[in-house]
């Protein structure tokens, strides 16, 4: 019998989610929006093999569902639809923040089962009109399974991961998932948006470079999304915010001494860090040039 | 009569320089080296139409001279081949910090213009064999031309920027350049090394997606070249990195208030401002995805 996949909220990675599984073991690929006009969209270019307004319909009828909406809307979503989820299903989520997400799925029934999920991947850009089915392309995927949840549907995810062209599936608990988020990409997003609040911003037009561009690149971010990220981090966010001070003052310091010596010996140091993490290989990664 | 370009200098710049003119305006490209095992790389890999290690015998028959190595060594050459040059000719540079540059081309004789030249181009790999004919494509070309440079050679170093693939020439002053550069560039170094010296880089492989590889890749960087073009600039980047470490304690606060509306309200203030700067358009340069 035909299996089904819903996708809860086709926006930059539901739309590009759907696109992506597109004949994925023969799956059915159903996207679930609240507005007709992502639906019509959703129609118009081929994502998903249906696109239906009625998530009770969507979810009684799935063997997976994936939700791809924000943080808070995740917590309000479980919370209305929880007993129409297909017994025996799984349900995972696409989001960048594990520990309130899984504490949210704990109002699940028993007889459904849900794996947080995590695909490092997105633009700066938002919206089922930016999707792209090669999205997820050499991108991790993350998965933070219950110490419950059944081992078919981790290797469910983990085929899934792999169709859609992710580079590896790693396991991880919530909280070391975002402990390490935090400084992986949360703080890369205050990093870029502390950037763009320089005075400099638009005067420096027509002296930017790829350093630049790639820094950045993000800072143009989801508003609503990000704040609800970082909200439900700050401890974590705090803390490598705290060493990234750290470790910028200790250049500044270095500068400010004069010391050549002192500068280009922290310089090997760092450089040397870096160079260890990938020897110096030129990534698959489309977003790593 | 065949014109001649020497190019002083066949590293991961000049190597990719010389590639990229090759059969410019019938130009023959003369590479300048210091090491017989550079030379052999190059002829064994086609870079420039010809490679020497006397300086002397290529810069006394080159229409137009460009110095790819480092700042220091910059000043260093000029000092030791000032008398070589041809007379009515060219000198410029693509290194990364002008008004030290500027002030060292002070010693050439009155029959040698030099313009200073930075193309803002670059990648987190140095010498020859990183080299790559399009490095140049979609980067900005900065010049600052002296008060008297001779408007030929402006008018020449436009046209060499447009064969080689860059996106405009951007006409500054040594001061205005190093200033600017300092912000859009230098800084964005300090953040990749400082980002790196985080106790948990090693820690976090699998966790890292694009924002992450974006704000690092250029930590790997050429120890003896940043060391040499930060120590040129520890004023305006010593400002530049108090205005970040300024920004950056905004959104710290933020974070720390627990006030999420501030927090959005900023979110929303910086995203728009990135935004503004390039209307949410892809660029087409390459290392901007």
């Amino acid at each position: 019998m035909e299996k089904t996949i819903a996708i809860v909220g086709l926006g930059l990675i539901g739309g590009s989610l759907a696109m992506a599984l597109k004949g994925f073991e023969g799956h059915r690929v159903v996207g679930v929006v609240r507005r007709e006009a992502t639906a019509e969209y959703a129609r118009d270019h081929g994502v998903g093999d249906e696109v239906t307004l009625d998530a009770a319909g969507a979810l009684r009828r799935a063997d997976m569902t994936v939700l791809c909406i924000n943080p808070k809307d995740i917590v309000s979503f479980l919370e209305e639809h929880k007993e129409e989820f297909k017994p025996g299903s799984l349900v995972t989520d696409v989001c960048g923040i594990k520990s309130a997400v899984m504490a949210a799925a704990e109002i699940l029934p028993d007889h459904v089962d849900f794996i947080g999920g995590h695909p490092m991947a997105g633009t700066e850009f938002s919206g089922i009109e930016h999707a792209l089915p090669d999205l997820f392309r050499s991108a991790h995927y993350l998965i933070t399974p219950r110490a419950d949840s059944r081992p078919e549907h981790i290797a469910l995810l983990e085929r899934m991961a792999a169709y859609i062209g992710c580079k590896d599936v790693v396991k991880t608990t919530p909280e070391e998932h975002d402990d390490i988020i935090a400084y992986t990409s949360q703080m890369m997003h205050i990093i870029a948006v502390s950037v763009c609040d320089d005075e400099s911003l638009f005067s420096c037009q027509g002296f930017e470079g790829s350093s630049f561009r790639g820094c950045t690149r993000v800072a143009d971010l989801d508003v609503e999304l990000w704040t609800q990220l970082f909200s439900m981090n700050t401890s974590a966010l705090g803390a490598a915010l705290d060493r990234l001070a750290d470790n910028l003052d200790s250049y500044r310091a270095a500068l400010r001494s004069g010391d050549t010596e002192l500068l280009r010996s922290k310089l090997s140091w760092s450089a040397g860090r870096k160079h260890r993490t990938n020897l110096g290989e030129r990534s698959t990664d489309p977003y790593y040039v």
